[in-house]
């Protein structure tokens, strides 16, 4: 096998893959104990949010990536979920061990609450007769999930270079089947490597305590325990269940066997370490029955503590490594005939006493765990350089836990929890963790590129559940399904609620003034000059009067000349002519007095005000000017190049000359409450901060807005408002500009003022 | 005055004025009677309809420019008017003359008709009146109005710089009211130069017969006659009525006698040469009362049988210099004071018997009508001097006419009325001015430089009466309004109707296609290549074979590379690379065989279909290739640069080297029947021809158009479909693209096949 990949395939296509990460963690109180709260509304319905649900418990959160193609992806989209779900449980925090917290007795265990439709009784049902069977407890055991397939590419391409005497089905079939008997022989590898659940807290004790020693004053453990999860009190059937894997329909009838003879109710209820899956896995029997394997889920791995996401990036590239080399590994041809049972014992062993020097049976004869593991390792180096997979340093990684047991996930774990206790330890972890998302709460890790627009229009959809699927990453082209409805987003804000006609009016200055006066809103008085018309006579007409000269069609300021306090004949002329060089018209305006005010229109209302303020510091008497832009810029919503709402204060040359002007170095010190602006300027790209004024302005200039935005026929407008005096509610004011693809991001994180959830509001206008 | 104009005024001011034509016509049929038929559906409500409307008679049309700002506009719109006219009345023609066709007795005179609203009922009730009293023959008379005002600017300014003791509102009247005064003393100069109804038909003369000479078989003159319709026979009230133009109170108060005492039924009886006119002219004597003159309505102007419009540009920018004159003109202070019968003698005196050498009384005094007129256009001369006005040819003309009487439209027509008879003569016009109409069918006069497309919207939207407005010219914005309906359209198709995110969709290739195959429609397969990955692998996996290389984004095939045969995987990267000098991502498609149809979807339907073929001549075997293209580019649907449907072909370097190729030059000579085509690309700028294939295409790939169009949710589509064989309907297609603003005028005028009636269909959707 190693052979024809290598001959046959590029690297490309070897790595060609799709991954899913299922990742389960109870919900706890500041205290450690299992909260005991609803899970929060706003991820809607669980049983429709495919993202972010429950598992058995009330409290059991659970994060669904969905199948991704690289490892980096899924590790972004995991981390991306956590943030989501931490931020959005008040003052709870996610529990980082697959062990569970301080829990309470069986019966205040909350098992998970459904509405009425069928399939919610039926999953409210099983999960009753589960708390029957094995009780609510080990239920509460948590872990990830990993979800593995080939592209079909690849397989389609493996099948004909090999030459294969199976239908194309049986040999996709015979592929994952191969995988999943290695998988089993082999787990144990995965359990030492990743195992990080060595430590029970009393509360969840039961039977298994006698077996073990206690580790602080609340917990327990034994010596070399590596992951109870996997081990003897670890969640598994009462008695152990070996399907028949031989193929596909020896699998089925296994199972159907396992539930006839009433060993389980359900093929649900079968906890293998890894389980075939097919393309309907809610008829999962039948469905493996007709269309055969679509991917596998590997269940043996324990959240990592030390990992916000609960997995690493590097047990994630190993993971994808550890599926190339099932996939390739040789079966033995001395396999014992209860192999099943030998693979489940050397499973137990290792969980329980793994991480001292223990010895393993392989193929009924014995092997120290390092020897086997090391062996393991090695062919997978050769296998990493035969195919050049570059992936050397993960694989020494693993070597390394081999051969240090104290790198082991578990180890250090446990080392933390003595040092710690058990609950604090893990609590500092969660909060940090919590603080983390905090920090990049504007973020969608893994789409750093795409607009914040769009990245926080990303997260709220897939906090409702709302199935997200990016249609063209550079263009910020997304599509949100829920059910049968269906809605394209670009930018965020470019969506099917406008027309288009909407944006061409908007996109036209000309135009849109028109439209407004039509409507009786008021707009800077002014005239269109023409390319080839008099400019003289133009020019003449405006000489000495506050006018602001701007091209009919661009955007972003460029070719505008501003004269607040008039021009004359001459400069108008050379104002006009700069315009030209952008449009074939050029506007004169009357400058509109006052400060301008981003007015974000949503619907039939005003869902953010924003003002902006160029770069500035505000003194302490003791700090200087460079310092106090360096305190500045340590707010993590401040970053550079657009990855973040606001960007660093850059102590550039044209900010020292700004500051000239004014007498000031960078090491002046400003008195206490003293406001130094930094340029002249108010771009947040320039280091300028963004002020909501969204509950300071008064109704009558937001119904203008509001006004202004229905007369072009806009949901998602972007009026920009003159006003010379927010708080007087009879004041004036113009509209300058009505802009059809406002951001959002500026009004959900302003550097002051109330973060405004305007994503929410975007998904309501779109009808979710 | 002239010095104040001169000192205080550009030339552009004095020149802001607006005009607007009101044109009558009755309809004929080929025989050169007076048509029978209904005014036509088409032209919608004639209550409603702003430009195309009736007068009098069922059979007499009547056409209204808007208010227009040039004299150039005003001409042109007119002419648009026509040509929208003599096109949608079947094989009738407009009579191109004041004095009425063939026309039946009274009794027979059909009077128009109108639907059962209060307004339409009185409109018809006040026509019958007229009838009782004037008689049907007298109301068949048609002619110009001509509406003008200036600029309120202009007048805003004189009141300024002449320090007038008047209110404003006084002022404006009186400049109107001065104006109208000295019109009436000069309006004879007005007739002698534009009349030209100096003859009868003899199923017109019923009173006046008896004072006219036989012309031809059928019509009747006298010697020196310029206008019938300005004289005794023509249309006016049965005793002369002078109504007091002291000031706006006088006047109307004069009106309101003449009623009371029965002289006329209403101040719409009083058929003078000239007309105050107010804001709301259907209660006019109440607006003129309280808002004054709006603009002054000139009468006297007979229909210029020579003008297809009716009126010359030449006698319209004459006017323009008239009114300025009428402005500036001192009235006399020897007036007398039964001075508006004298200037009412003067004009019946001209108008029959003005080509001779006639008398005429100013101020009581007799003068020769010939130094009289001369005296007026030289101060014309020297007020065009002394302002710059740059108009001294538009003078000459007019002193020419002066000088020699066989210049004037009058006796032009009498001559050619002599040769070919009075119906005969108008007939052949009026033929000819429907040809020419034909000929320009896809234009609208004066708005040439606006895409094909929008001129052929807006000529369908002007003909069904919707007020038409062009708020961007050069971005071909229109609002069209009917009643409280108001809908804007950019180029044509870009409307409210369509989505924003519509138009998103398929600005993106990539996205197009997702949402296709969403939709279960064939698209060619393919991939996305993106900046930066390996073009090596992509390039590798469509070695030889057919296929597409295209940027995700550009328009008009730029960047595209285009492999039928296949290509070697350097070929293709070299096409990737030209690719991603347009956008970021290239795909790679299957290239899809067979012949390119455009799909035209509007709504619900496809309401064209079209292919294009290179541009081509078909041999007749006796004349040259040079030959046949000169004959092939005479179709007036061909022109250059982009301004008619098609374009000329042009014999140059690439067509021969094309034809050299296959061994021919421009000079050889096609067999009969023989294609010869004159270069590869089937572009219709390059001179190729466009071909409706409406009706031949199967209703099969018409649903799937349509199928395509709203699956990205698009009213207004142009579908781009490869279709293999166009007659097997069961055969084999592939959509490459959707397009959201497809041309129209394509499908309205192709080279060959069904012109189609495809802006109507656009307003449809549009809901007029």
């Amino acid at each position: 096998m190693l052979k024809v990949l290598k001959s046959q395939f590029e690297i490309e296509e070897l790595m060609a893959a799709s991954f899913g990460i299922e990742r389960e963690s109870v919900r706890v109180n500041n205290q450690g104990n299992l909260a005991m709260t609803k899970h929060p509304e706003v991820f809607g319905d669980k049983m429709h949010n495919p993202y972010i649900t429950t598992d058995f418990s009330e409290s059991q959160v659970e994060l669904i990536t969905p199948n991704l193609r690289t490892v980096q992806e899924t590790y972004d989209f995991l981390n991306t979920l956590y943030d989501i779900t931490a931020l959005h449980i008040g003052d709870e925090v996610l529990w980082p061990q697959s062990m569970p917290c301080d829990i309470p007795d069986d019966k205040d265990i909350p098992i998970a609450e459904y509405s009425d439709c069928e399939k919610c009784q039926e999953a409210r049902q099983y999960r009753e007769e589960l708390f029957k069977k094995y009780g609510g407890k080990k239920q509460l055991i948590s872990g990830i999930h990993y979800n593995f397939s080939f592209e079909e590419e690849f397989i389609e391409k493996l099948y004909r270079v090999t030459d294969s005497t199976l239908s194309y089905r049986h040999f996709k079939d015979e592929v994952y089947l191969k995988m999943v008997r290695n998988y089993l022989t082999h787990r144990w590898l995965l359990i030492y490597l990743l195992g990080a659940a060595p430590i029970c807290h009393e509360s969840f004790l039961t039977t298994c305590k006698k077996l073990m020693d206690k580790l602080d004053g609340e917990s327990y453990t034994n010596e070399g325990a590596i992951s109870y999860r996997n081990g003897e009190c670890g969640y598994k059937n009462h008695t152990d269940l070996y399907p028949d894997y031989t193929n596909v329909q020896t699998y089925v009838d296994s199972l159907n066997r396992f539930v006839s003879e009433g060993s389980i109710q359900s093929y649900k209820e079968l906890y293998s370490q890894i389980r075939p899956k097919a393309k309907d896995n809610t008829n999962l029997l039948s469905s493996l029955e007709e269309e055969g394997i679509r991917y596998i889920e590997v269940r043996s791995i324990d959240t990592n503590p030390f990992e916000k996401g609960g997995i690493s990036i590097t047990d994630l590239e190993f993971l994808h490594l550890f599926m190339l080399y099932l996939l390739i590994k040789e079966e033995s041809t001395k396999r014992i005939s209860n192999w099943q049972d030998e693979a489940n014992n050397n499973q137990r062993h290792v969980a329980q006493k793994g991480l001292l020097d223990v010895w393993l049976s392989r193929d009924g004869q014995e092997i120290k765990k390092v020897d086997w593991a090391l062996e393991i390792l090695d062919e997978m180096h050769m296998m990493n350089e035969e195919l050049q997979l570059g992936k050397s340093d993960v694989i020494e990684t693993m070597v390394e836990r081999v051969r240090r047991p104290e790198c082991t996930y578990a180890y250090r774990i446990s080392a933390l929890c003595k040092k710690e206790g058990f609950i604090n330890a893990h609590l500092n972890l969660a909060q940090a963790y919590k603080q983390d998302a905090y920090n990049h709460r504007y973020k969608f890790y893994g789409y750093e590129d795409m607009e914040l627009s769009t990245q926080i229009l990303m997260k709220e959809a897939i906090m409702r559940g709302i199935h997200l699927e990016v249609l063209d990453r550079a263009d910020n082209f997304i599509a949100l399904k829920q059910g049968e409805h269906i809605e394209y987003v670009k930018q965020a804000t470019k969506t099917s609620k406008d027309s288009y006609m909407t944006m061409l009016i908007m996109e036209n200055k000309t135009v849109t003034k028109k439209v407004l006066e039509r409507n009786h809103i008021k707009v800077p008085a002014g005239i269109e000059v023409f390319k080839g018309q008099s400019l003289e006579l133009a020019a003449k007409r405006y000489e000495n009067q506050a006018i602001v000269v701007k091209p009919k069609s661009t955007n972003f300021g460029t070719g505008i000349s501003i004269f607040p306090q008039g021009a004359s004949k001459e400069d108008i002329i050379k104002a006009l002519e700069i315009g030209f060089k952008h449009d074939d018209t050029v506007l004169i305006e009357e400058f509109a007095k006052g400060k301008e005010y981003r007015f974000l229109v949503i619907g039939d209302e005003v869902a953010g005000v924003l003002h902006r303020v160029p770069a500035n510091v505000i003194g302490d008497g003791k700090k200087t000017i460079r310092e106090l832009v360096e305190i500045k810029n340590q707010d993590s919503l401040r970053g550079k190049g657009y990855k973040t709402p606001l960007e660093k204060i850059n102590l550039d040359a044209s900010s020292e000359l700004f500051l000239k002007q004014s007498g000031l170095t960078f090491e002046s010190m400003p008195t206490e409450g003293e406001v130094v602006y930094l340029r002249e300027n108010s771009n947040i790209s320039t280091g300028g901060d963004s002020i909501d004024y969204t509950d300071e302005i008064p109704q009558r200039f937001k119904d203008i807005a509001v006004a202004s935005a229905k007369a072009a026929g806009a949901k998602f407008c972007g009026v920009d408002m003159m006003l010379e005096d927010y708080t007087n509610a009879e004041g004036d004011y113009a509209i300058i500009e009505i802009n059809f693809n406002p951001a959002i991001h500026i009004h959900s994180y302003p550097y002051k003022g109330t973060e405004r959830r305007i994503a929410e509001k975007v998904l309501k206008v779109l009808g979710f």
